[in-house]
């Protein structure tokens, strides 16, 4: 940030009076410009097989960051929106899936990017997906199937880890989280 | 946001190329400004009485909105920090209250404010607590002596409710939570 946004003239960084963190401020026009985390929030969309073990559908990214690996649905929250709706957006917008009975599931925070993850187990509710513009493919996946070695973030292995190892109890605690290094060295909390 | 906080020059509003939504776009650098909504973290500090019932600390606010009002410890989350980092800075700055064992309890979006609200059940320390700047007075607070029509916001009311409902059965599932109207109607999901 160089400028001000409400005004147009050049932003200086420092402590405002009564606060303990340097801010973007205007001399200007006197606007504080805080800077804050992002939520990406999305989902684990499941396959109920009757007569098989449940899917999980996977999309595999058509746009960078990591091009090429696979992904569950998700994405910067929107303003006007519940972190349901955008959970549901961002499956329509990525895989054309409809989804329902949504579950809180897991919340990660990573600090070295400024983002808060929130991710929910949802029901598929047909198989009448396919891939959005930000997607190459998009496919149901056994456990034995999952792409581990082609993940696109470690927020998504951690999901999925997660889900397996709950499932054989088929108890969902909500799991809270942090990845803290862009290598995806990680503290359980 | 009327200009460029990267070039200064004044942006314009409008829906960007393989997008469906109108952002701000500044046609001299090229910038697209996204507006998310921000996170809002705090707790419900819990002082275990061993020969009476448990309390919780409320802080009496000092500021607008809502000033004279009371709340649990929350605020905005920074940047480079994780969720229980800020719920735990928040406890200190409102009423230097040293919590842990934070347990993640209350995640409620505000679609209307652009807000998410994320709050933990915490465990109060020790009982060397006084009001921060931005607090007129903080106290412990029994069931029965909740100030449930002082409190600031509908967010604290519905964590206050889920905990002493919750308590009950020694209990404390993740609830999420819309309060989608500023006069407070919500939706249980």
């Amino acid at each position: 940030m160089k400028y001000c946004s409400h005004c147009g003239h050049p932003v200086t960084q420092r402590i405002p009076e009564n606060d303990n963190l340097p801010r973007y401020i205007c001399d200007h026009c006197g606007a504080i410009h805080y800077q804050n985390p992002k939520i990406i929030t999305g989902c684990l969309p499941i396959w109920e097989n009757n007569d098989a073990e449940n899917q999980i559908l996977l999309c595999r990214r058509a746009i960078e960051p990591r091009y090429g690996l696979w992904t569950l649905p998700a994405g910067f929250m929107e303003n006007a929106e519940t972190l349901e709706q955008a959970a549901e957006r961002e499956s329509i917008e990525e895989a054309n899936a409809n989804i329902d009975s949504l579950q809180l599931y897991t919340v990660i925070s990573l600090p070295h990017v400024n983002q808060i993850y929130v991710m929910y187990r949802a029901q598929l509710c047909d198989k009448n997906f396919y891939p959005g513009a930000e997607s190459l493919e998009v496919e149901l996946f056994s456990e034995q199937d999952i792409p581990w070695d082609r993940l696109a973030f470690h927020t998504i292995h951690f999901t999925l880890e997660k889900y397996f190892q709950d499932r054989k109890q088929n108890h969902y605690p909500v799991h809270t989280h942090t990845i803290n290094t862009r290598n995806g060295k990680s503290a359980d909390q």
